[in-house]
């Protein structure tokens, strides 16, 4: 561990207000300052390095500009937002972000009444601020609200549709447009294009100053009657930027690093605010950390490393990780059938869609930060006979949910999603959580939904969505590794609809969907010992039910528990629906659901989260011994 | 009964290659055909009328320079089809539209092969337009990929989500801008008001155009240096618009009731296109028909009418609608609190949110088909302590599921969710049911989940949301009228999580969720008289559960029946899920859940829906003997 950094300048300022009392010479100062605490402090939990890099002196410039927490600072996705954590009366926890108990890693309306809204996913910010900036008139406080966005977060129709609506609302409200090329991969998109030709400066210009250029160029030539057909001419012109066209006063680009820039801009913009205004600021993720600089990524999300060198700390894998063998999976399908394509809304590298964009580039497709239309654009593929595998994590398949219902469910289209981040997912916390993608994806009709129970299990729901041509399909696996299990050469296709006994017993039936098997068995063992014969099952399939299976556990066993790491509404309502409805629960069979608590769950180790869930081992046993009236906790669970 | 209009040339005319055969010439003749047709059907079925109307010569041009259905149309939303529909080898079931058993009032792929993606939602047919363009150029097969996109849906993200991306795949996509300047309401937003100025044909122009006007000005005075200047000045100058700026080929605004514009302008980008084109075509809603050209909503959806005077079908309600006891309520309200806001998204009518608009103008919003921005933007406004309702559509809030999650949810933000539309809908088919929103909502912690019974539970879930101010809260009701109930002068503030006992039995308790207690009430009936004494209760929540009631009717029933017209996961899941978790199912009480059919329902009326369900008054009684092992239905249910 290196030593903390010296920051004289930094220690003065608790609170936005001892900033405001600093001269505007001492920022380039306290812009060193902050980046060295936040580099020591990410050093030491890990987490989202490259973006807070990269916004220190517009972080610095908006507090000390704006009153905040009065004026209301809104920060897209968040994980920009350290060192605004920093400055915000919270350095003093600033090495416990994303630990259990500590900072999260995102803007968060609980934690700070400078957080006004919290964030997590992506271009939300525009919507927010519009709506604080309409209370405000209301209200009439007269307060400021300024929303940072980058440009990968515009490539989200949310966004657009806020801006629109903006400009129609001629809000006073505040965009800032961090552009920094980057999103978490390099972006895509027209919109992105656009960004970089303003950016570059060759192509943005108003009108004026195209008057200005043609002036100059003529020189002496130039008259009176030029001038006036410019000016005639300038109503047949749109001239605008996109963002004028939508009704935002645009200023811009400016140098996001210079305080020069940054503060007369942000001041000018302050004191004579008319309508929205969109201020477009070139950053540079990564800035003022040389190995962040000069990593492709940026050094967006980073383990624990050494300030020095810019090493990170590697664990060592027990086995491959979920992402890693779906990505082997498909690529290795992909090589059998020239049907299949893969689709990621800018998560290449997250989804592992990358590996099939390296062998087969044309039939890979990055639709930018763009959940709906990933979804429909999938569903145009499968309409034409292409095997479209739409990559997304639970929580941001949330997005596309109506996608999902009306363009793929309704027509019957055979549209595959590869759920990754399914389950509780640690230090991201409750935004990240994969937790509702089997409830609000079973009640569909018509869809096959999977879970799978381990590695091997996801590499064969690969190739069974691969094979499977007749309606969706979906297969949910969680972040992490996999359990070390040994790997099929290739993928075997599954029976759809069909589960499988893990392991006989005849009083309790243990029924798991997905990951939580492994504890199962575990708890089978617990169980075993304690005399209680116990059944395991892997359901495989929430929809649909295995009903044999299912009828089988239900009427030959005492007990019967279903498991999976999701909400409510889900595997277990599914399966005691059925029973309901056959009346197989007429006869005192005693059912428990196990599924994710009812609440928002905290930052925390999987492991922690699963065990307060009561989805481990212990927890498992717990309830079947409670279900049987029995107090005794087997001692063998811990 | 008018009788049927003469049409002898759209009597050649099954399918668009009998089209193709006919001269130019003939084309507005056909298209005077086409349109009395189609004013004579609908006026028979009802349904959309002012969109297809708009878009007669449109499709005729199309179909005519096409080679559909081998080159892919889609229609937008699909308002706009029934012209497509009699050209396409459905003439002879036209005025079967809506009606159960006929045509779908939106196009479908399993209809017709020249519906090669169904349409009902609004802004999907870029995105799957563009994904067939990318399948046509992964399979070689060269075939055209055209999307029709009314002006209205260019507010939706995901329509942005698509330019972007099919800017930059570069992708042989041909968008079709039906530009009306109306959806279903006047339009609102930034990109409306952007389309208005370029249709106006003040601010459209390109570069090139400027260059010849600033020529035409400037006469015999014009030189070499001049010229050069402009071109010099040209890679300065954004100039183009903004589908030039995403990478499109931007053609247009022309008239898109001329085929002397529509049929060169088509050929044109048939024969040459490269990239991503996008011809503006303005076009006239209710065009041809004087009663629909005068109304205001350009007769979009209409009844059965006269053709020669143009006067729908009034059919006297029984009670009022649901929607306008919503809308009174929700005025009433406003009037006492000033905090309450409302929120639609383009459904000023439908939604009855023109109610608060009329009377408070300032405080009510429509934001445009941008139901993520909406929710988003509502959760701006609860975060500053506005007491925002934002009312959509059952069907519509699945678009922003991920903002109800993300941004309202898991910040506990009370924004108020008013769900129209919940359950069956009649005659829009499965895209417009209101299937989902119980189980993708109560899975949600935190969540306050409430049905209204009937139109004075309505009146009082509007104001408990108005008043409950810790969290966010929905409650849904069905399209359609009230039960004719006698109505307080004011909503009674509900206890949070408490059900209603309605009727008190001692064997048989139902547990309805919603407006099936009508139904409940009356097989109660049924069963009282075959001897069964039936409890009847209203849960009002399905979140937070009344426990208490639950419990109790559990512990005192030997039959407990959910019902509800919603999907599996909702309800009836969260009443199973706390009955077995406290170990209520154990004793053999005999539990089963009603809910909507896990199949995608077709339209019907919605009583028969409901019976076919096994919802209604029969289907309760029904599955209660069942469960008793009785199999006599009862007499008295029919």
């Amino acid at each position: 561990m290196t030593s903390m950094p010296e920051t004289p300048l930094l220690d003065q300022v608790d609170f936005p207000s001892d900033l405001r009392k600093l001269d505007d010479r001492d920022m380039p100062q306290l812009a060193r300052e902050l980046r060295d605490e936040m580099i020591d402090a990410v050093s030491r939990t890990g987490g989202h390095l490259g973006a807070g890099l990269g916004v220190v002196e517009l972080t610095i410039a908006i507090h000390k500009v704006f009153n905040t927490p009065d004026d209301r600072l809104i920060f897209d996705v968040g994980h920009q937002c350290y060192p605004h954590k920093i400055l915000t009366g919270r350095r003093d926890r600033i090495r416990t972000l994303r630990q259990e108990g500590g900072l999260s890693g995102f803007t968060r309306r609980a934690e700070s009444e400078y957080d006004p809204f919290g964030a997590a996913h992506s271009s939300t910010s525009i919507s927010a601020g519009l709506g604080m900036a309409v209370a405000t008139d209301l209200a009439k406080t007269n307060r400021k609200v300024i929303a940072v966005i980058g440009d990968g977060a515009m490539s989200a129709g949310m966004a657009y549709e806020a801006l629109n609506n903006a400009g129609a609302l001629d809000a006073r409200l505040i965009v800032i447009l961090n552009d920094n090329d980057m999103s978490i991969a390099p972006p895509t998109g027209a919109m992105s294009a656009y960004l970089a030709r303003l950016a570059s400066g060759r192509s943005y210009m108003g009108f004026r100053e195209f008057g200005k250029k043609l002036t100059a160029y003529l020189g002496k030539r130039v008259d009176r009657a030029i001038t006036r057909a410019v000016e005639h001419a300038r109503g047949y012109v749109t001239g605008g930027t996109m963002f004028e066209e939508l009704g935002f006063y645009h200023i811009g680009p400016i140098d996001g690093h210079s305080f020069d820039h940054l503060l007369p801009v942000l001041r000018n913009v302050r004191d004579n605010q008319q309508g929205p205004v969109l201020i477009h600021v070139v950053t540079q993720k990564g800035k003022g950390y040389a190995p962040a600089e000069a990593a492709a990524d940026k050094y967006h999300g980073v383990n624990k490393f050494d300030v020095i060198t810019g090493a990170q700390a590697k664990v060592k894998p027990n086995a491959p990780s979920y992402t890693s063998v779906f990505a082997e999976s498909l690529a290795q399908e992909a090589a059998f059938d020239e049907k299949i394509v893969g689709i990621t809304a800018a998560m290449p590298n997250g989804t592992g869609l990358d590996k099939l964009a390296d062998l087969f580039p044309s039939r890979c497709f990055d639709v930018g930060i763009a959940e709906q239309h990933a979804v429909t654009f999938a569903a145009g593929l499968a309409a034409e006979g292409f095997k479209p595998f739409a990559a997304l994590y639970s929580t941001f398949l949330q997005r596309a949910y109506d996608q999902v219902v009306h363009d793929v469910a309704i027509q019957g289209l055979p549209v595959r999603f590869p759920i990754d981040r399914a389950g509780f997912v640690g230090a991201d916390g409750p935004t990240h959580a994969g937790s509702f993608d089997t409830t609000f994806l079973a009640t569909l009709p018509g869809f096959v939904v999977m879970a799978a129970a381990d590695e091997a299990e996801l590499k064969h729901m690969v190739r069974t969505a691969a094979a499977y041509d007749a309606g969706p399909i979906s297969f949910r696996y969680p972040r992490g590794e996999g359990i070390g299990i040994e790997m099929p050469e290739r993928g075997q296709i599954l029976e759809i609809g069909k589960g499988r006994i893990v392991k006989q017993g005849s009083k309790v039936a243990l029924l798991s969907f997905g990951t939580r098997l492994a504890d199962s068995l575990l708890a089978a063992e617990d169980l075993d010992a304690a005399g209680l014969s116990t059944t395991v099952a892997d359901a495989r399939f929430a929809k649909p039910l295995d009903h044999d299976l299912i009828r089988q556990l239900a009427s030959h066993h005492e007990v019967l528990i279903t498991i999976e790491e999701g909400s409510i509404g889900g595997f277990g309502s599914h399966v005691m629906q059925f029973l309901a409805m056959e009346g197989l629960l007429d006869n005192g069979l005693k059912i428990r659901t196990l599924a994710m608590p009812d609440i928002w769950v905290e930052q925390a180790k999987p492991e922690a989260m699963n065990a307060r869930a009561g989805l481990d081992r212990a927890g498992i046993v717990s309830t079947v011994f409670k279900a049987l009236g029995r107090s005794r906790i087997v001692g063998a669970a811990g």
